[in-house]
């Protein structure tokens, strides 16, 4: 779907939006070098980009000791979700929900048989392709690692398409780019995206065995990544320290940030992340979304549009301790109005 | 393809290159402003682009006279041949030969039957797509306006998906917005990469009636064109007269440098452009850019890659009279070493 995604800041003009809940992307993130380097790559511009950013996969597959075409880099992650359900046409997925709802317009796209299942052990026998993400999203919570590891090795038969795009913000394991390859029916996706906290670039990258890679690959167009993501991407990869993510930090905020929603009514679940799936006791999120941009310049993330959740359930992601206790006062205002 | 194209400047590094024969753009545009307001646009990089660039659509609809929807903005125009690609699945597509090479990738993957033709006369009459890059490319030159027209009207049953690319490097006229969003049979694609000089940042666009894009943009995933590319593309169209092209002057220099490479020896076929198909007597073209390149600097566009050509084939686009004549020098020089 193009619209109804998390982070629609450009609907309300970046000046009206004081606190951005909404994106569970960190917020605060000093780019000023990164800006200044991009000012500077004016080739980036005045010249094509590789057809293929070989450069950037070679890079990225170096930082995570595996061989050069056991990394594709694309548009985004969204790209790699499509290009898969491409390579995957007709297949029968299955998709953990609720989740980003890219995995099923793609399959949907590619006319998969899809089927939506609320726990792994829903994965039906004849799932060719399993969709799962992982730390989830709208949710945060992480798969026991032994027991993600335990199902890929016992449905060999099927291809796990595992999107880590938040694995930075979870202090808990998650499979590595190294055991990815190693199995032969795995492909991670993960992105720059929520890593470096830029997803106006987009940049994602899947890992994978390069046999698997390479039905994906056979249906790129040349150019999808453009000069300056590619140029932005080699930049912060040689960086990293300097965006180094206190994920243990964020998550105690978290829990902090979910006592207060709850003691407020708002049901709050457990998450593992820095971000959380709230459901109001009444009224709708959608409500309290437009009350919140136009009193406080608050913008939370309306989740009823997510698989099997409710018109009552709001996505929130830690903005620092002082923001969220804004959020926590915002909500208690509202709830008190509106009873 | 995702090799093979021209500007394939990456493979030497810009420092090994003096002289850019082998991309079709205009060389020696200052990007100054364009990269100082880049560098001021933090917020394309730290926030989500629009799922879809509405606003930058609305900007050129209006520049163009025509209706919001009857124009699609895309990840380059390369984006747009996939999508139409995909949407016209499994069809007959003809596709007028030589000419660039994403248009039979493209229905290559989505399993249309292509025919592949050398001149108007002889697209079938079974074909449900008709692929014109027009002025051509590598050839430069321009269908006769009223020929196109009168082949779109009597051809009524097929989709024409015209690339004009180049409209920009010609003073020949060529189809208009208004006029393809009349015909119910065109989809004109556009770009941004020669008009202001920035093909690093793959900003194109789809015209026409807004029934026959919504074809396309059914298969549109989110966030195609990033933040930074669409943050370009609105401040590059609001200063239009600071990037006029001087397509008279361009075209008067590429036909001395025509005639200066013919007096080698060299058959240059007649353009209507800035650039220029070339055949060698003898030898092939690929050998001669090697020798360019390391002897002079210079990069051409080995052109026999290209449905229909030749080992032989070359594409060249002028780059001013001084480098222009470097080039007549230099490939007298390798023809009269070779002989």
């Amino acid at each position: 779907m193009t619209e109804g995604h998390g982070d629609d800041i450009y609907r309300y003009g970046a000046s009206a939006v004081r606190y951005n809940f909404s994106s569970n992307i960190l917020c605060g993130v000093d780019h000023t070098p990164l800006m200044r380097h991009l000012a500077s790559c004016s080739e980036a511009v005045t010249n094509y980009p590789e057809p293929v950013p070989a450069a950037l996969e070679r890079q990225l597959a170096h930082e995570a000791g595996v061989e050069p075409d056991c990394v594709t880099v694309t548009n985004g992650a969204t790209e790699a979700i499509y290009l898969i359900a491409g390579a995957m046409e007709g297949m029968t997925s299955a998709v953990l929900q609720p989740t980003f709802s890219e995995y099923a317009d793609a399959c949907t796209l590619y006319r998969h048989h899809i089927v939506n299942c609320m726990s792994l052990h829903d994965i039906p026998a004849e799932a060719a392709v399993v969709w799962i993400c992982n730390p989830g999203n709208p949710c945060g919570r992480v798969i026991d690692k032994a027991v993600l590891d335990g199902l890929v090795t016992r449905r060999g038969d099927a291809v796990f398409v595992i999107d880590q795009a938040y694995a930075d913000y979870t202090i808990l394991p998650v499979m590595t780019a190294a055991e990815a390859v190693d199995y032969d029916n795995v492909i991670l996706l993960n992105s720059l995206t929520k890593r470096f906290s830029v997803p106006g670039l987009r940049i994602g990258y899947a890992t994978g065995a390069a046999a698997l890679l390479d039905r994906m690959r056979a249906r790129r167009m040349p150019w999808s990544v453009n000069g300056p993501a590619i140029e932005a991407a080699r930049f912060l990869l040689g960086r990293k320290q300097e965006y180094a993510i206190d994920a243990r930090t964020m998550h105690e905020e978290a829990l902090r940030l979910s006592d207060g929603l709850r003691r407020l009514g708002v049901a709050v679940e457990p998450t593992d992340c820095n971000f959380m799936l709230c459901c109001l006791p009444e009224g709708s999120s959608r409500s309290l979304k437009e009350w919140l941009i136009e009193r406080h310049g608050i913008l939370i993330r309306d989740a009823s549009n997510f698989y099997g959740l409710t018109p009552a359930h709001f996505r929130v992601a830690v903005q620092g301790r002082q923001a969220d206790d804004i959020l926590i006062n915002a909500v208690g205002q509202w709830m008190s109005l509106s009873l």
